[in-house]
């Protein structure tokens, strides 16, 4: 059986196999397209922790080895490759949220590269055409994130842009299901996420709403049920897998809130203080604002969404601390961290995947990037 | 079986149906997200002509009456209803052609009523957001349109994004791999369209090119060979139609461009010149540039890209007359009509058949709108 430590490689095989034929499909069209299409391949195959994979894997790993396993259902070896698939799959949804992203947050790097909808301005300068570059950048970036869209559901269903013959074994019914559930969850929680923003909702409950679904249920909890149902897995166990996930989730965004007022730029290959200059409403500003007097409060407020000289970001910093906010973080991530080892150790699954699904938990809460 | 009038009725009641559900799980992570997305709704329903469910329900009927038809091959009655989830599905996935679109063009308005993320824009200026409102209506018109293309495969392949158990029949191999291609030809029809654009390639070849991928290809040659493909259509039959699809693809982008130019703002919800004040790169302006003397293209050009004065728009309009633009242009209709009109008298098929494909050759060649 598949280990945890080739999942990222063996995914990455899938995509690199899958690139190949989405470019013929574009050069059908034109070799411009094609040429523009391959700044996808590029940012897909040029970094990312494959994450979600990883969680699909753990997922489907806890399902195949459960004590409750149906005698009928297919073996590690018949789904292996549809698992991997759709980690594959799941890796074009993060594409498209991630390029489309960018421009909602005006981002000008990302994995310390310049942005695709940057890189695409940056070519528009260079080569001299006509009309606004930061434009045509962020256009050709909204049609990239489209296609990789489009891509993630052929891949999930086994088609290839070339309109070969649909790779088996079909997608079951219940993980579909759950992939439906989950691209309408991370879509509806940006939605909601922009609105807060600008309607300046500065409230905690605001935050973690957003955090639930466009993290939780995106990143951990629907992967890993996912996976599960790949493996047909019973519905108890989609159900503990789910509330793990949601805990592991919501562990893994607080300690994003964290890396993205005090993590180091050299690691998280971000700006230092990213979140504060965007002024992202997470939790723990929220939190800060929420726990500091009417006076500091302000204070932080208007410190959020300019850029900053090192001595504000410092101020910034000094208030999220001294406010309880980041300790009262960390205490979450802790007690998610924990609520969520305390239902894996109560998994009837193979130690392997207990101890696969808690080293990711760790690594999801203790990471500096 | 259902008839060519009753089909966009019955692609709006799946549509309607379909987004009972969507609002429900929408709902579910915040009233916010569900309340934006009511535009999404409002915008499919509000307007358009289901010209691909057309197409679709008119290659499905085709290939149910076709002399050649295998006779183990499913009946009318029990593949209906997937051929009108499938008109809904292309619904769908225009309207995220749309509102990206209306962002890549900067549209102001749509079928005669503000666009997307003008909607959005406008919003946050009577509801005194902060931050920058325009920037606010693109991104909620980006995550809208990324929401449309999530939900057109959702409802290709079954599935309603509050989980519940996929819709039966399943989607045929052969139309799965066609709705594959299409989306991966608009798209790339798509990027090659602004690439143009921005690199001022004023050839009729790139035009033509964008017009084969970006309308022909995804208006109504796959269409068709979608909706024959879920009728289990022979080979041949899907070659033909898609040779069909193509002719009556490229008359229905040429009137466009004529319309574009020409038509009257009462009938085409668009405002008067449109293409020529957006700078658009159709084969009408690429046949007008090539076919005029350099002092005349000169000054067509200079009349492409920004608001026109009525005498100004007159004069651009002589332009393209004079120069036997419009004329070639009128022939070149005629030409592919023609040539589809022959291909559709040799397909044995059923005589209503025959003639719901003719109608539709004629709607689209001599449309006002």
């Amino acid at each position: 059986m598949l280990s945890q430590q080739d999942v990222p490689g063996a995914v990455d095989e899938v995509l690199r196999d899958f690139f190949a034929t989405s470019t013929v499909a574009l050069d059908t069209v034109s070799p411009t397209a094609a040429e523009a299409g391959r700044a996808l391949d590029d940012f897909v195959l040029g970094g990312g922790k494959r994450i979600r994979p990883l969680f699909i894997h753990a997922g489907w790993q806890c399902a195949i080895s459960a004590a409750d396993r149906p005698p009928a259902a297919p073996s590690a070896q018949a789904t292996e490759a549809l698992m991997l698939r759709v980690g594959a799959a799941i890796e074009l949804i993060q594409a498209c949220a991630l390029v489309h992203d960018d421009i909602l947050d005006r981002s000008d790097t990302r994995r310390g590269r310049p942005t695709v909808h940057r890189r695409f301005e940056r070519l528009h300068e260079r080569l001299r055409w006509t009309g606004d570059g930061a434009h045509h950048g962020s256009s050709v970036a909204i049609l990239l994130g489209d296609l990789a869209l489009a891509w993630a559901d052929d891949l999930v269903h086994g088609y290839r842009p070339t309109g070969d013959a649909p790779l088996p074994p079909p997608l079951p019914q219940a993980a579909g299901a759950a992939w439906s559930q989950m691209r309408t969850e991370v879509l509806g929680g940006q939605l909601l996420d922009i609105t807060n923003e600008v309607s300046a909702d500065e409230s905690v409950d605001a935050a973690y709403r957003v955090m639930e679904f466009k993290t939780a249920a995106y990143t951990v909890a629907r992967p890993l049920q996912i996976g599960a149902a790949l493996a047909s897995a019973s519905a108890a166990l989609s159900t503990d897998l789910r509330r793990i996930g949601t805990d592991l989730g919501l562990a893994f965004q607080l300690r994003d809130d964290l890396l993205g007022a005090f993590g180091d730029p050299a690691q998280t290959g971000k700006p230092s203080g990213d979140d504060l200059i965007a002024g992202k409403r997470t939790v723990l500003i929220a939190r800060a604002l929420a726990d500091s007097g009417p006076v500091v409060a302000d204070r932080l407020r208007a410190l959020l969404g300019r850029p900053l000289s090192p001595d504000e970001l410092a101020d910034a910093r000094t208030i999220l601390t001294d406010s309880g906010a980041v300790a009262a973080v960390e205490a979450q991530i802790t007690e998610h961290v924990d609520e969520a080892q305390s239902l894996i150790a109560g998994l009837d699954v193979a130690p392997t995947a207990r101890a696969d699904l808690t080293a990711l938990a760790h690594r999801i809460a203790d990471r500096q990037a």
